[in-house]
């Protein structure tokens, strides 16, 4: 298992709600792909949203996002944090 | 106070070692502009940082990290997070 962080562009204007009710699509469907999405903030003015996860590779971070609806633009390994 | 996403790019190869450097000299000015730095995040491949702060501006946020010597490239407000 490692760390991800995995960014969304295009989302300018989204909501609290918005942003709650995708993080729930994600967790509906992580366990199949032994994903957990831990974390997420949402820039609606640049359209930005960050999410941080614990998974078994980036592709798999990727699966459940595309599963939910919402395919990530980038998909970083983060093994260094603090 | 605010929650803040910055970026930095440009930082490929960068070590856990020196994410904790870079982190530590932020938080050795951060008081002065009422910032606080809470967590940080490194993809040494495609040399990428993240960091979470807390802060009255995003101005604050980029004159904490000038004044430590590596300001960053991107820093958005998230004013929605989980």
């Amino acid at each position: 298992m490692a760390q991800y962080m995995d960014v969304h562009h295009g989302m300018k204007g989204i909501t609290a709600d918005q942003l709650m009710a995708a993080h729930k699509a994600d967790l509906a469907v992580e366990k199949d792909e032994g994903v957990h999405f831990e974390r997420a903030w949402a820039d609606p003015e640049s359209g930005t949203v960050y999410c941080l996860s614990e998974a078994p590779s980036p592709e798999a971070v990727q699966r459940v996002h595309e599963r939910a609806g919402h395919r990530a633009d980038e998909v970083h390994a983060v093994p260094y944090s603090i």
